[in-house]
């Protein structure tokens, strides 16, 4: 019997991965009671349960196959509470993060985690991954601003578990240890959030290069400059050859490599002088205003890239990071890469964690992934960890990084984190099959 | 048989908790082995191992009584490297704080986390407990800096936890399990650490107040004025005569409360404008500068507070933290248990984080606190919850807090914790009796 369309949907993520068979059942909870009751009755049958928000995850974390069942959070869409004094919201798990950063911006503040999905990703979708985001050179990541988080536990227990005040060291962190579990420890239903002062100014700016290589140097010069961006973006030739086709922007006519930087606060002019001191050696030519239109174009662009490459065929997304020292190096590896294996390699990403994304694209279509494709994958993975960097920056490991992600953690490791995920979990229900 | 004197010193903390009998011995730790072989001994013969970096501990985490065996990691101070591009160092956990920042201001760099007692705790020692610090409004706690950390397991084995790089969603957060967890979950013998590029420009402000009260409410007005200061401390009239006693100073004589605050980055100055334009309906007066001798002056005076009250008689030293609009309430709820106990409580803290220290001051001595003390700090935990508040915002639970941290945390979570700790600690030798 074939679902309908949107139970296939709902499935599936934005990872490209697709389940054997369909799951059981979708549950569209309205409220926490009904993840409770959801959560009671897939432990009476050891059914095993795939929560989801959005479905915009990249790794594969919520698809769904064979006698599942899928619980969708993406309804629980309530804002609790803001209070601007002590710079924290609540909210439930389904709450679109561009919503919760809106909802804060009309008392001032700013809820800093932006990954690029912030327009349609969830709150609590991002809690799962600890996504990090553009911002996340300055402000660090999602776990940063999470301070608790409500959780359905594997038996259908609702707990409370992290701190109510921006500092506290009650115990262990177990909101800390939720935040990037992807679903397998507990069911995230409800946050409270830090949130900070929105910046009262902002300083974008736009630099193009001959190489990719020059960027990454030019990365490393602001990282020693004294400058701290908020957004530091680096993008390829070929990337911005994408955007160009899908936006009707003129980009890559400028340059083979591309740096976004923001600086924002009191003195962010003044800060961006001297990021684009420490540019100027490197770029062909840079450009910043403090026009937030112009600025917001320039993001725009940067927003755009993976969806302009999802136009041009199959993306499989990589997301490695390695120390700032290593960039360069990381990036003429990726570039040997797709040369050995003749596939194309896009590469963009938050340059100011050395997060880089390198995206291979086959030929749109379903099945598997052509063998070209997966050895180059399995190389950039490699790569990462041999010059001391990690398989996966903030997309987390899902269903498609988990032997990586083993081999990255070691033997040792990995013992300790299946001991925990049977505290948590002891019946193997919560999303099995995905993370670490 | 009495033992050196070193070695009673070695069996107790900062705390004034005394421990029942003396350790049997104290392992001062040469090198990461040496903390190993320690620890399969202990593993063998199931014997309580107590580890201790400075002793500079406040809740009684480091207390060693009949039948421990001490572990002292004092000596393993090297710091193994630091990577200006990366922004990471690697040391070991015997490094004093203030030393590793020192070393990172040689770059050009600094180590954000900075406990009242930078100058003598230990790298170590701040991951056990989550250390805070003045800095912390801005830039977060000693769990945000942290990156990665070699942790001896309690069967003597070697892991390292977290991620080499500055995101990192591979696995569970690991590293953050074990930072706070004052160790009863591994021995952190080394980490890498994060650091950030040191503020251009400082700007520190002194402003005075007729009541305590007052100065709560001119932190509630910077948390909603745009500002972030880097540091905002509170101090009350009864903290500044002790301080003013102690060093020499005149600052009773200007109010009863006095807050400090701090902004830097490039907009220091332009930032301290907006903070001192929110605190001056409040204040009776206020001043600023841009001098660095004049700043350390000030904050200097700050650093004071804990040991010019040492000098009046034993502190009971408590590390409440509330939501920041409730810091108010607070300071009242506060006042009001002092006059009902009649005993003097002295009040300071990190106001950006609503992080208090109420200080009861009994009469010097050893042996047991008086009543009224015990029961005056019992009903400050019961305001700091009742008020949506914590128990510990920094200093940790140790000994002296374990049963107001569960009544924080509640049965369920406290199970969880229980079984964690049984991961990692299956015969419970690792401080026994100590942390949540």
């Amino acid at each position: 019997m074939t679902a309908p369309a949107t139970e296939i949907d709902r499935a599936i993520d934005r990872s490209g991965l697709r389940p054997v068979g369909a799951p059981t059942e979708v549950v569209v909870a309205r409220d926490v009671a009904e993840v409770q009751e959801t959560v009671r009755r897939a432990a009476a049958a050891g059914t095993p349960l795939i929560t989801r928000g959005a479905g915009s995850g990249l790794a594969g974390g919520a698809v769904a196959g064979e006698g599942a069942i899928v619980l969708d959070l993406s309804r629980l869409t309530r804002i609790r509470a803001i209070d601007p004094v002590d710079g924290t919201a609540e909210v439930e798990a389904g709450v679109i993060t561009a919503d919760l950063d809106a909802a804060a911006r009309a008392h001032g503040l700013m809820y800093a985690p932006d990954p690029g999905s912030v327009g349609i990703s969830t709150v609590g979708g991002n809690i799962a991954t600890n996504a990090g985001g553009l911002r996340g050179a300055k402000y660090g990541v999602t776990r940063d601003a999470v301070l608790s988080v409500d959780v359905v536990l594997a038996d259908g227990s609702l707990v409370r578990l992290g701190r109510p005040t921006i500092k506290g060291v009650t115990g262990y962190d177990l909101a800390g240890l939720v935040v990037g579990s992807e679903g397998t420890l507990g069911i995230v239903v409800a946050a409270r959030v830090r949130l900070l002062p929105a910046p009262q100014r902002v300083a974008t700016a736009s630099a193009f290069f001959a190489t990719l290589e020059d960027a990454a140097r030019a990365v490393a010069a602001i990282a020693v400059s004294g400058a701290r961006p908020a957004v530091l973006e680096i993008l390829d030739g070929a990337t911005l050859g994408a955007i160009d086709a899908a936006s009707g922007t003129a980009l890559r006519a400028q340059g083979e490599a591309l740096l976004l930087a923001q600086t924002d606060g009191f003195g962010a002019a003044e800060e961006m002088a001297v990021v684009l001191a420490a540019v100027a050696p490197t770029a062909t030519h840079h450009e910043w205003t403090e026009d937030a239109e112009r600025a917001a174009d320039l993001l725009s662009a940067r927003r755009q890239a993976l969806p302009a490459l999802e136009r041009i065929g199959r993306p499989l997304i990589e997301d490695i990071a390695v120390p700032r020292s290593r960039l360069a190096e990381a990036i003429s590896g990726i570039r040997l890469i797709a040369d050995r294996h003749g596939v194309p390699i896009f590469v963009f990403g938050h340059a100011g964690d050395g997060n880089l994304h390198p995206i291979i694209v086959v030929e749109p279509g379903e099945g598997d992934l052509p063998e070209t494709a997966v050895r180059a994958a399995d190389d950039i993975f490699a790569l990462a960890l041999s010059l001391g960097g990690t398989v996966t920056a903030e997309h987390g490991v899902g269903r498609l990084k988990r032997e990586w992600a083993r081999r990255e953690l070691g033997e040792d490791a990995v013992r300790l984190h299946d001991e925990i995920k049977r505290v948590f979990d002891p019946l193997g229900i919560l999303n099995p099959g995905s993370g670490y």
